[in-house]
């Protein structure tokens, strides 16, 4: 089975979450598979080995799963990007509308500075506007955008619209 | 040097947060460094291979950093903690006072069942409110607490007094 099919197979569909019409994608059951876990990790150690990236940043919260142990297991640091308020160090901060309201999230200062290429992990694309805020945090900071990497992508919101003026290396192991 | 100066080493106090008087523990230079990050899991895989445990809970966020690797290697599920509204499906609540008001976490009520001798884990012990919710949680789905782990412990606070009714199987790689 290919890594799309393995991670389709187990990604569980929840109706009316969070609210009535919406039908959420479910991911904790990958995390419940140790063999899909692994293999997922695998796949993305093979994907970005001598990708030149020099930094992984992962989204909170659940960006940190594979991002964290991406970066361990290719030897760069892992860049954590927060909710706001959570950071406890020199950080700066940037927000995004959402359907209603909008969001912040943060990095520490020290996290990135010029000579860095960072990928920047998310478990999901949606709209991709937090993963457009990470980007900008990065390069606030003087960091190349390397790629972005997501384990599932919603096809039809276009996230990846957004994200293509930073780099044209998108890339999502399971598309819907 | 051993693992509790290699973390020491690393981590950073914070003055005055998240307020006047407080002296904030930041883990996130741990994440930064690719060699200290993979020292903390081998040490936690080698802490924990054959002990018999049955799955990991991590507690969101932090929690996710060292408890899904670890899980992964060890070759057990990992079951997300999360806070009140974040998980999709079937699911129960515990709530616990904070200094001032309360939080609540949930957890998804197919994580755990009677045969589980679960690990629960989180990157810091403070007042061990957490940590206590996730074992009532999990004891609530007849799951036992087979340990507590953390990555830093705050031993002026005494968390460790509201987790020894659950396991004496309690550990810490840095205790302050």
């Amino acid at each position: 089975m290919n890594i799309e099919d393995r991670v389709k197979s187990v990604v569980r569909d929840v109706i009316d979450f969070p609210k009535e019409g919406i039908v959420f994608k479910d991911i904790t059951p990958i995390m419940m598979n140790a063999n899909v876990s692994n293999e997922i990790l695998e796949y993305l150690v093979e994907l970005y080995s001598n990708s030149g990236i020099t930094k992984i940043a992962g989204i909170e919260s659940r960006g940190f799963l594979f991002g964290y142990p991406l970066a361990m297991r290719l030897g760069v640091p892992f860049i954590l990007i927060r909710k706001k308020g959570k950071l406890p160090y020199d950080k700066i901060s940037y927000s995004y509308d959402l359907e209603y309201g909008s969001a912040a999230i943060e990095m520490h200062t020290d996290s990135v500075d010029s000579s860095d290429k960072v990928l920047i992990h998310d478990d999901l694309l949606a709209t991709g506007g937090s993963a457009q805020a990470a980007a900008e945090l990065i390069r606030s900071q003087g960091g190349q955008i390397a790629g972005f990497n997501f384990i599932i992508s919603l096809s039809f919101l276009q996230g990846d619209e957004k994200l293509k003026e930073y780099t044209e290396n998108i890339t999502t192991l399971a598309t819907y």
